[in-house]
């Protein structure tokens, strides 16, 4: 049975949603960040990265968002949470999941944690200043040039739609002008319509 | 036909040593950072981020390495670039190349795209100077957790290993130390004998 390691508003979601939509046995272990729980021996040994999520399975133990979606995507081909069979179809779900890891997540993530990149406090807050602008950039070219709708890939529900989902509700934690987006939240109202995400967000709050 | 747009010194690379070790029949155009070409309309009606890599295939255009090279492998079975009827193993494959792209090019990008993420020119030298440190300690989990020996993965050569010699060629002049990373070295080394990297650089270069 697969485990999810996940931590409260982070992009753990992503996964737990899409757990939930697969219909896959699952149970979940929260890791608190407030006490650094990412960086202790016992989680480290989990994920030597200190991040989550983290899902144990019965041959190992993976990490990375876009990856796990994947995994649990051909894990559970019944659930059709991508274009299995379509190497192009499955290449634009990977396509549209990798941008949101490594420029969607990453400009969000210089309002948290810019210790990353530098030691400065003054630099920190220059990121953290540039957060609204950068993060906005992002979602105004999805608003554009990428959400098909209903559903990011058009009518076929896929895991860009939990991943999408779970960084939207980002947006006005990090200044975004939402009026500009509104293709991105009629998407985030209706996922949170959708059974499965109303559970795996009710369950990260109990 | 396959036509890769690609940028010289960028992670595009990878890309075109998949295509060369595929045997693929593609064609490649080079973009011009120099010239700011990424951000030209010609350019931008084909990958609206401005970046590179972008692949223009029969069912359209395709961005972001970690698909294009998923596409590359799926694409060309016989080629066993991937594990592709192995949803566990692919996962593997997808979570590597997913640290690539969200964690170790993004702490790399800090030392010259710092204007992504802030304008104020001391906080952009201050996340250039960090980037010796940042770079440097992905690499050493790479080199500590991931990297199994002779190729990423271990016996398999698989997409993970032309991405890893991508940026791990960038290394240098983001002012890591060398001396801590062996294996990494010894990958890189063993991939620049391989004669599909040989001919990919040659091309780029000419």
């Amino acid at each position: 049975m697969i485990k999810l390691f996940y931590a409260v508003n982070t992009c753990s979601l992503a996964s737990h949603i899409a757990l939930e939509e697969a219909g896959a046995e699952y149970s979940t272990v929260r890791i608190s960040f407030a006490t650094s729980e990412q960086r202790s021996p016992e989680y480290l040994a989990i994920n030597p990265k200190g991040r989550v999520p983290a899902m144990v399975t019965d041959r190992g133990i993976l990490t990375e968002t876009p990856a796990m979606l994947a995994f649990i995507a051909q894990s559970f081909p019944a659930a059709r949470l991508a274009p299995l069979d379509d190497p192009f179809g499955f290449a634009e779900v990977q396509a549209f999941n990798s941008y949101l890891c490594s420029t969607v997540h990453v400009a969000h993530a210089h309002r948290m944690r810019g210790n990353r990149w530098a030691d400065d406090p003054t630099a920190i807050a220059e990121m953290q200043r540039k957060v609204p602008q950068s993060v906005g950039a992002c979602f105004e070219l999805i608003e554009r040039d990428m959400l098909r709708e209903p559903w990011v890939m058009g009518e076929a529900y896929t895991i860009c739609d939990p991943y999408l989902f779970t960084l939207s509700g980002w947006l006005e934690g990090d200044g975004v002008d939402l009026k500009r987006l509104p293709k991105v939240m009629a998407h985030h109202r209706r996922m949170s319509e959708r059974p499965a995400v109303r559970k795996a967000v009710a369950q990260e709050l109990t």
